[in-house]
């Protein structure tokens, strides 16, 4: 049996194992050797303990097909790949809402082993090639990115809609670069002096939350997963204005669902996104996520990684997969 | 000074006012002499202290205007009218959004004086007049109507929608009668057999809510205003389904928002709706709220009618203000 080095995750202990077998793919499935791979809020969130799950954690990433047994046209492709493992079955599936199939698991989050490893297994139709034009350090956003795009899967973003987005951390910085392609007039609630750097680069305005005015904004996303989030969400909004809920809560909110009904306030979560247009923005270099990257670490440094992306303030930590295989992204 | 009997609300308490002063109307407004009046949720729970009001309550009326100045054609006609009472000028009011005026008051529950009296002044603005075939006790069920056709005002229900309505007592009964008429597949959960039995006349499927299959529906209606409804309402819909909230709840709701993310629900708040349609679909006797009325009492014994509304599963009760008078509807 081949083995590889691969980050392990299991009762809230994260630790390196360095003779994890190397994943053996079926039929339909391909094996990835990855490049570089994402450390994403849902990553130390299941460090904490909020999410269980026993095996190799992680699901952002940009690496090379291997092997893939009956579909040789794959084999040396630069690849992304979708998340969600679907059973092409449910009524979910069948009804075309495969990211919520009753059966799913999902990479590095629920019963199937994720990509801080030097090699994953994943099903050919979730993979994504990559235009030679995008490079890894971009394509390894492409996740989150179309987790961004799903706010405008799911409604219109007019131009002339005034557009609040409260978080301008790690999503929140592709959410606001997404947004600012719509035209709408969008401010960012920033709280990191860096954050608001990076978005100031890109001629996003930003203001403090102390400067929020309220019952203003047509559209509000609550990028932040917290309660102060989204009480500033639910103030901000105008009457019959909408809240995206674009990050996950810890535990229950108290919620005043009387005002939702009275000024008929709109709730939409949103959650995975689609991929081709992710790549399409990446590709013409409409959304360009390289500079929040924080800092880079060999899949060796991965606990150190992880200790890294969970202080204040900190966007992407990157794991340098390919560096530690010695085997270098082309 | 004029006098009329009117219902009288203070700290809490109902009582008869004998010598209430007859409002008089200035330019721009009318007079309406109330023929009948209809006693709603937002009237009980104001006896009930959830919102503080002192005053005349009551704002589901139909009556005929006695005196208009400055808008004499006014004079004679029979009329219903909107309940909130709007300034025009505000950002609100300016973006076409006039319920939601910033500045509004609310016949009977904000600021002013409502229909539970002989009479009451209202902007003529707010008056619709009410067709010839529209009788008295289908009218004064225009504003309730109204309400319940706001749902369609803000989503569109598509002829194939599997639509689940919670609650079938005052509103959801008429919820019920205009969503039946979009040609969805429509279910109501109900509790009690009148309910149930004035469903079923008129061919709208009923079932109890142990029999509610989960996360099943396009489209939840919550009618009930109560953490429970909330909570069936939560598990029957389906993922990227839709949960409009009818009614306020009394107090917060503990709430997980990260499961709203994760099945990408969304939740709309929905109060005040469109009259002219609701005036429409009575007059061509699409809906037909008349074997709604539980019971009418003249003006004289609104305070056992109040008793009477609070009993559990009583539909409308009426009060018949204009018998009282000795002045009987046209």
């Amino acid at each position: 049996m081949q083995t590889m080095q691969a980050v392990w995750l299991e009762n809230q202990v994260l630790s390196m194992h360095q003779n994890a077998p190397i994943p053996v793919p079926v039929e339909g499935e391909a094996l990835v050797q990855v490049n570089l791979a994402g450390i994403c809020a849902t990553d130390l969130e299941m460090v904490r303990g909020y999410y269980p799950f026993t095996g190799i954690p992680g699901h952002e990433f940009v690496g090379q097909v291997v092997q893939a047994p009956g579909n040789a046209s794959w084999i040396g492709q630069r690849v992304v790949g979708e998340i969600n493992l679907t059973c092409g079955e449910c009524r979910q599936c069948r009804a075309g809402r495969a990211s919520h199939c009753e059966q799913r698991n999902t990479l590095g989050i629920r019963g199937c082993n994720g990509v801080f490893a030097e090699f994953l297994n994943i099903p050919c139709r979730n993979l994504h090639r990559v235009p030679a034009s995008v490079t890894d350090e971009a394509a390894v956003f492409t996740e989150p990115l179309a987790a961004a795009l799903e706010i405008q899967q799911q409604i219109h973003i007019h131009p002339e809609d005034r557009v609040l987005l409260v978080g301008a951390g790690r999503l929140g910085q592709l959410i606001a670069q997404s947004l600012a392609l719509t035209g709408c007039n969008l401010s960012v609630v920033v709280r990191h002096a860096l954050h608001q750097q990076l978005l100031a680069q890109r001629g996003i305005k930003t203001l403090i939350e102390e400067h929020v005015e309220l019952k203003l904004w047509d559209i509000v996303v609550e990028a932040t997963g917290s309660d102060s989030g989204f009480n500033l969400a639910r103030q901000a909004v105008r009457p019959r204005g909408t809240i995206i809920l674009k990050s996950t809560f810890a535990g229950n909110s108290e919620i005043n669902l009387s005002s939702l009904v009275v000024d008929e306030i709109q709730l939409i979560g949103s959650r995975c996104g689609p991929f081709a247009p992710a790549l399409r923005l990446l590709q013409h270099k409409h959304v360009q996520p390289e500079p929040l990257i924080t800092a880079r670490y060999p899949l060796s440094d991965a606990l150190a990684a992880f200790k890294h992306a969970n202080q204040p303030g900190v966007l992407k930590i990157i794991l340098d997969v390919g560096a530690t295989a010695g085997i270098k992204a082309s």
